[in-house]
């Protein structure tokens, strides 16, 4: 068999910083999702309630990327109380044409936090207004740090608020972005103020509960809701979806899954079966869905595998050329 | 973050050979299976048509196993055309307590092998006549050799008949199994000949169309139709699950969509809702579902997560104790 490659961490940080190359890899992925015949299976999921754990495997095919990620994502919520991350797992990356295994991935989360914080920046490109400046973020982990990130690749940002449920864990995060962007970021005490002062606002929690209803909306704000992922997770109250200009979601399908359209549907605030507007059908005809610049509008994200088949794929390419990685072979 | 654990192929071809052990390990996975709160998600099944290929991905959690595998199951089936097994993969090993990855196995296919094999000989051992000693083996592939020899693990096997869709093939499978083995194994032209001469039948080929129909049973009879396992695939006649005085099967939800059970239940020959008893029910009673010596047994076996994490624990654990293996981190 030929030589697999093995990647670190390390080796993926360097390789694939949160960029505008990063953030196109990830439009590409949702322009093909959209418009070419794209093979995404449904999430495999797996909730081992013993240990307050989960794990997500998806997958992906792209015609004409040469090859397929399967992405495998433990969360285990009480590792942080054995000094352990939550979040962790790999990527394994296989011939498109062979199913030959061509590198393991193992960079603990890293792209996965990268190609969400990377949608985030897709969703504001397409739908926040264009002279959006101030930022509002939910949430302080590292969703919430690389989020913020994300958006001052597509806007101009100048300020940002963050709120998290733990006040010193939001002004830890205020004070990181401040920091690490350049920006004024400050750790509000109410979602109502992120919601009163934000042109985008980005919600990166795990909640089960809402955080965010319709009357806390503005006219001219852009909602990326990002937190939910699960069939238990909502951010927002059931009535958001119905009151915004303009829904879009990253996947129709995944979204009444496992979105905020999942919970709004239980709640019968929207109808499953409209034609909801995916983020790569805009891509694929270069238009935002924004009507106009009071308009209020609303991105579900729930991840796809497209996206981790794409960043995959790119981030292979650039370790290699970067010669970085080992090599391994599996018939020693 | 700790390190993790490189096996190759050679490393657990060592560790796990297909004997008893093995038998014993996939045996207590069905157990587990029928009898505690195992938590075994439904496949992520990926067919890449573009290049005649599909991707399997397994898993399972079983209490008291303090890891999870992973399991990755490519098939591409033009790969033989360019001097490449059709199938390979590689499984990853979790700790079950904190979802981190301990071990990435190698294997090239090598343990679903091992425990697909082991699995034919679990079900002869419980549904088989004690006194059986003719077995007959339809496909002349890895999984024929290997059903083969497992069968020698439960049952007096003193001779085989093997048939394949290629002569050729099919008597190179006979005379390695007779040297591998140390028994009479002869290569037959027809599939009748096999059925008529054999008290085990073990039916390992991926046909699409069924090979055995129900006139072709002999009383006392025990068939393992282990092929199946894909929505795709059938090797027997729907009149065949209808005429057996028993049908097991490995998991009843898996095999209405991918097994035998599925292909009878379309045909109308057999209703999707019966009890249809389990492999591990009959383990965990210690009791055969044979019921008299002239009865005909049948085991639909479709190939279980739970089999997959039990051979990936026991191959972990047998690897480490031999010391082989290469540490790795991905920190660095």
């Amino acid at each position: 068999m030929p030589d697999i490659r093995l990647f670190t961490e390390k080796d993926l940080r360097r390789a694939v910083p949160l960029d505008l190359a990063a953030v196109e890899c990830v439009e590409a992925a949702f322009r093909a999702l959209a418009t070419a015949a794209v093979i995404m299976p449904p999430i495999l999921s797996m909730r081992i309630a013993e240990y307050n754990g989960e794990v997500d495997v998806k997958t992906a095919y792209v015609p004409g990327v040469d090859s397929f990620a399967v992405k495998m994502s433990p969360g285990f919520f009480d590792n942080p109380k054995r000094g352990l991350p939550s979040v962790n797992g790999l990527m394994v990356v296989f011939s498109a044409a062979t199913g030959l295994v061509e590198a393991v991935l193992l960079d603990n989360g890293y792209l996965t936090d990268v190609r969400s914080a990377a949608a985030g920046a897709v969703a504001a490109k397409w739908l926040a207004r264009p002279d959006a400046k101030r930022a509002g973020i939910i949430g302080s982990g590292t969703q919430a740090r690389l989020q913020l990130k994300a958006l001052t690749l597509v806007r101009d940002i100048e300020r940002a608020l963050v709120w998290g449920r733990d006040p010193a864990s939001a002004r830890a995060c205020a004070a990181d972005c401040a920091e690490d962007l350049g920006l004024e970021v400050t750790a509000v005490d109410s979602i109502a103020e992120v919601m009163g002062a934000s042109d985008i606002v980005v919600t990166t929690t795990p909640s089960a509960q809402p955080l965010i209803d319709a009357s806390q909306l503005r006219p001219g704000q852009h909602i990326t809701a990002m937190g939910s992922d699960a069939e238990y997770k909502t951010e927002l109250a059931p009535d958001v979806i119905a009151t915004v200009d303009q829904y879009v979601c990253d996947h129709h399908a995944q979204c009444l899954k496992q979105g905020e359209l999942r919970a709004a549907v239980a709640a019968g605030a929207v109808s499953p079966d409209l034609d909801y507007v995916e983020i790569g059908t805009l891509i694929a005809r270069q238009r935002s869905a924004r009507g106009s610049s009071t308009a209020i509008t609303l991105c579900d994200l729930t991840g796809t595998g497209v996206q981790d088949t794409a960043i995959a794929a790119f981030a292979t390419a650039r370790a290699l050329e970067a010669g970085s990685g080992t090599p391994f072979n599996s018939d020693r």
